[in-house]
């Protein structure tokens, strides 16, 4: 039998409530992050009184009570109460993930989920009537330019990258090494955005040359704003689609796949079939589906998120297998992480 | 020392990511209402493909069939599949729950989280900021006024009564055994919508005459779509804070006072002790906090709930209890449920 929600929910219930106001604790988690409630906590020595933050961040007194209290209550703060007052301070956790300046900042993902995803899904029902994007609906721009949408603006293309940055941050180093990769001595990774994974390819395997290949403007701003002086990353310029692709032992397509038609896709793997010498691989990561329809949940979430933003789709390993097959591809291997994203390896 | 997210989010960030997600999950659900998925889910003696639901509702296919996954991933829906078809079918849990027909269906609160609560709280930032409601930014009504916003149109007004009658059927028992009221002869429920806890309570007390009190657009909405004949409760027309109150021997204020300041708070208990008889009561139903700050966090939520929408706050019980003894009540009593909403009985 399959499973599903527990029978005690036919009594009082407890999870469907969750996920009715689940929007309401994804907004507050968002909310602190704009606000920049994490900086003074973490940087203060001390426990705060909700008047404090509220002097130093300019917000009115009673709002960032009940926003501090709400943190509280979701274990991303702590309090301690006298007689007189109420003092909070940070945790480890939110430190490390919350916190704007920490090394693994989420920072730039909440303000891109806050700011660009919220809105967008407030049109998921249009999204599954229509089987497309709501970018016009939501931003007024056209839906059959994903990419022009995303990069309509400098500031939300940046906003794109951060939130793209953060991910890599968080799940770089399962990805990288999810299978020895040390015998592919140029990796080229295609659509490679900030270089936040190329960047953990290079830790990972010192000896390879690692180079991020994207748009002008993308390359042009990541240097700017993301990359760091002797990280190692080297960057190239070009369209995937359109442009001639660089040689290399190895080609990564990390959340590209998922982005696009299943006939562009293709377009695309034969592309790196073609160019791709004996022995050489290719890396896709993606949020991969169960065959059994039961999960990830995330995974499934994921594809919706591609029907309301892009035209692509999150799949299963057969159909990525599929896929690889059919532009050439042979020895195919599939590897789950355990986290967000998963990692399949084929050689041509 | 203070409880918080679990050490093992330092390795990975499951339950931080969760949050994030919280929207996303929110309006798969939301979405599945407002497209009306389970009633033909209900309605079939078997399971259905996502091509069978996407023809019934006129959707896209390959949407609906995203949005079905994600509800199988939830445990929201079951599945079963085959090499041909996944086939898809109901709970019982969402046959009872989100089944617009169902006696407990919650439909009505959905629709109103998803059309009306998810775009306020795209500007929860800015109410933490201001202070204030957000009624004027998202809809473009004015801030001080929140009935009037509330009951901008009759549509409007029908989704919110809807809303409260979810909710009331929902919580209405637990609320209504709270304590033995049996004693209490004449019920009058002060804003009491479209009767929902009224009904609760003339089921539990059979021998008591129960009286829903409220304006007239909603006496005559709560007439025409939400009473049933012989369901033995009266209804009264009249505004709490200007009309005269008609005299009963018990007043109910379910989910009022958390809408207002204080102040206007003070003025309406103050008003019902003056016309209450000696051992006459009140009842206060509210999602109360606890004294320690620590939550619920669902009443924590539903507290910055008021600051988006309304001019009132969610308070822990020494705030009722203090404000009814400065209206004069002296006899209080306190009920946690366990559930959503709680109870405060207090005796002239």
């Amino acid at each position: 039998m399959a499973e599903h929600l527990s029978q005690s929910e036919l009594v009082y219930p407890f999870k469907l409530l969750d996920y009715l106001n689940g929007f309401r604790v994804s907004k507050v988690t968002f909310s602190n992050c704009e606000l920049g409630v994490f900086d003074p906590l973490l940087k203060s020595q001390e426990p705060l009184s909700a008047q404090h933050v509220a002097r130093e961040l300019s917000t009115s007194v009673d709002g960032m009570e009940r926003l501090l209290d709400a943190l509280v209550g979701m274990e991303i703060l702590e309090v301690e109460t006298t007689d007189e007052a109420a003092l909070y301070s940070s945790t480890d956790v939110t430190n490390l993930y919350l916190a704007q300046g920490s090394v693994k900042s989420l920072h730039n993902m909440i303000i891109y989920q806050s700011q660009t995803i919220y809105p967008l899904w407030n049109n998921l029902a249009d999204a599954v009537r229509e089987g497309k994007n709501q970018n016009e609906k939501t931003f007024g721009l056209p839906p059959e330019s994903v990419f022009q949408a995303l990069y309509r603006s400098e500031e939300e293309m940046l906003k794109f990258m951060g939130l793209m940055n953060s991910s890599w941050i968080l799940d770089g180093h399962d990805i990288t090494t999810a299978f020895n990769l040390s015998c592919f001595q140029t990796i080229v990774d295609l659509g490679g955005c900030t270089g936040a994974l190329a960047q953990e390819m290079v830790k990972v395997y010192p000896s390879s040359s690692v180079t991020v290949f994207d748009l002008p403007q993308v390359v042009e701003a990541a240097q700017k704003h993301f990359s760091q002086e002797n990280d190692g990353v080297v960057f190239h310029t070009g369209d995937f689609f359109s442009s001639e692709l660089p040689a290399a032992d190895l080609y990564i397509l990390a959340r590209i796949i998922h982005d696009w038609s299943e006939e562009k896709c293709l377009t695309l793997l034969k592309k790196i079939y073609d160019i791709c010498k004996p022995g050489g691989g290719i890396l896709l990561v993606e949020a991969m589906l169960f065959e059994n329809r039961r999960g990830p949940v995330m995974a499934q979430i994921f594809s919706l998120n591609m029907l309301v933003q892009m035209e692509g789709r999150e799949r299963p390993p057969s159909e990525y297998t599929h896929m690889l097959n059919k532009a050439g591809f042979q020895n195919i291997q599939v590897c789950r992480t355990g986290k967000t994203y998963d990692a399949i390896l084929a050689i041509r």
